[in-house]
């Protein structure tokens, strides 16, 4: 592929993507990662801008601009350049073409605008603040209702970029497949999320593990984990078919690491985590909760029936306490090391090296994460 | 393909559908199609509560039985049942199989589906009370914003029925890129028309033809006119490609359509209508008011931006009589002639016979109507 051809004639555009690209072959740092992964994304933004299968105005097009700018690029961008990562390991130390690092960056951010779309919407739904630092962009004045169909929009967007790089190529349609089952999975999880956790009529009752683990594991695991990797497995030519190991190992692990992040949010050091949790106050079903719930006496459970999801701090000071009387530090910890052991194994007994090396780096990244 | 294999195993659901499909098969009247229809929603909706990729609560599947039930088949279904209309012409007087009654209704209920989906989301956007007599989803008790993931789910619907019935024919991919591309350019649509008409400044400069025509294409014929015929053509082989002319003249016909809504909206007889229109208090981007607005002078420019917008009937009574004024009912005339005229024109330069009935039985539901 001509990458000329891809940034739809515009030279500038060209030359920069050809600069990052050459530094990226030579010395594949993180840093030069993400500047490619970066510039990427400013040529997929100028295609979707400059789409022919819409007539834009001058108006709405800037406003597309801007609301991607607003909502696409500023995350951490693990998911997607895990996209890249991934597909490096599977080719076991061959080099990229300038091909495939474009064409996994543009992956990438298929699963970036995915996740664009969803935190659009859930904060719509969750009646939120500010997401990374800035206000939702439902917030943001003149906004409002519209971006509900922005996320629309974002959803969309997605397709787009597959049908421009991808038709033609023998994974197209399982990616078309992939990204949507997995759209499908995701919000079944927030559907289960949201009725479970329905604002108008707390109740704990409601809280278990098998609940807790299938809003885990549909709204967070598939779309975290299991995607990037299923894309670069796509893009090496796989049938996923093959590899369902790889999804419930991958699934497992996106479970594992929502965990932490629900024991994170009450137990870590507030400075290092970079915000201060709220679970508590939020009555969310986290499995801080829904463990205690399995531990406690009869007593117990009148406390936290009784203190779990108010806002006044005296509640929240209870609740913490008893999770320290119940040593979910403890319980944690051990479901930490099980879990690490687990995925260890299974990863360790996979036929191929190069997904053992995939699944390991993801692991690699989250075991015993502080933040 | 076997229906008890479709019915997935459901004897009383296939003997159902069989009984449908033998009176269909017999004689094909409006009554018989629309039973076959309802009955294929039944299929269609208990397969995807019983979907395998996802693990439903009982209350989850039962959120999403109601949610279906509440917003997918209640319209006229005018959309959905001209896939299958259309498909029967287009076999030219042979028989429909039973297999093509069942995927020409399956197709049809994608599009019922799709339109579901963006009602609902509309009318959070809109803020707006009623639909198809009965409240807004979201304005039903418990539900609120939960309404919006709700959308998203009737959007991948979509998608599961395509691949259910459709994966691994020849037509499967160009049907996934079809609703792909019709909801991307609905969504469009919808954007300028949010952009344009905001709430917060109104403002009747940025009303013009041009917009109209752009805000009316994208947001509706192209879902409401040209997806139907689609479908249809892609079931039968064809190539969407070649087939540019048949989506010009029903994009055209789609935006004639528009139009007299616009028109009926404000000059129809309500009880005849069935609703009285509030275009004119709502600040409606009418092709009314665009023609209008370029055949005002200075003096009725005044009036008009004055009193359009207001929800005062002596602010609307101003508007409508400067309307009368205008003779914008002999403009509309004038136009519903000359569209007739050139449509019928194209569509019986069009080499097809089959495709020259397709359009004509379209023409036909529409030309004139008084509602």
């Amino acid at each position: 592929m001509n990458l000329r051809h891809l940034c739809g004639g515009s030279t500038s555009l060209f030359r920069r993507i050809q600069s990052y690209q050459l530094s990226f072959s030579s010395s594949s740092s993180m840093a030069d990662l993400k500047s490619t992964f970066l510039n990427v994304y400013s040529i997929l933004k100028s295609e979707l801008l400059h789409d022919p299968s819409f007539e834009f105005t001058d108006e709405s097009r800037l406003w597309v601009d801007r609301m991607l700018d607003y909502n696409v690029p500023g995350g951490k961008l693990n998911r997607g350049l895990s996209v890249v990562d991934s597909f490096k390991l599977l080719k076991e130390g061959n080099d990229m073409t300038e091909e495939e690092i474009f064409l996994s960056c543009a992956l990438g951010w298929c699963i970036e605008w995915l996740q664009a779309y969803f935190l659009v919407l859930d904060d719509i739904m969750d009646n939120s603040v500010t997401r990374r630092g800035q206000p939702c962009w439902f917030r943001v004045p003149k906004v409002g209702m519209v971006a509900i169909n922005d996320g629309i929009l974002l959803r969309n967007h997605i397709h787009r970029i597959l049908k421009k790089h991808f038709r033609g190529k023998p994974c197209y349609v399982d990616l078309v497949d992939l990204f949507n089952e997995v759209e499908l999975q995701t919000a079944c999880g927030q559907m289960i999320d949201l009725i479970t956790t329905f604002e108008g009529e707390k109740d704990l009752s409601r809280y278990s593990l098998p609940i807790h683990r299938r809003i885990v594991q549909y709204k967070t695991a598939y779309y975290s984990f299991y995607l990037p990797v299923a894309c670069a497995l796509l893009m090496a030519g796989e049938n996923l078919e093959n590899h369902t190991d790889v999804k419930n190992v991958l699934v497992d692990m996106g479970i594992y690491f929502q965990v932490q992040d629900d024991y994170l949010d009450c137990f870590a050091d507030a400075e290092t985590l970079g915000k201060i949790g709220t679970d508590i106050e939020d009555f969310k079903c986290s499995w801080l909760v829904v463990k205690a719930l399995e531990r406690c006496n009869e007593e117990q459970t009148k406390i936290l029936y009784e203190n779990y999801g108010k806002v006044d701090p005296s509640n929240v000071a209870k609740v913490k306490e008893l999770y320290k009387e119940l040593d979910l530090e403890g319980v944690f910890m051990e479901y930490e090391r099980k879990s690490y052991e687990k995925l260890t194994g299974v990863i360790e007994a996979h036929q191929s090296k190069a997904i053992q090396a995939v699944l390991k780096s993801f692991l690699a990244k989250i075991y015993k994460r502080q933040k």
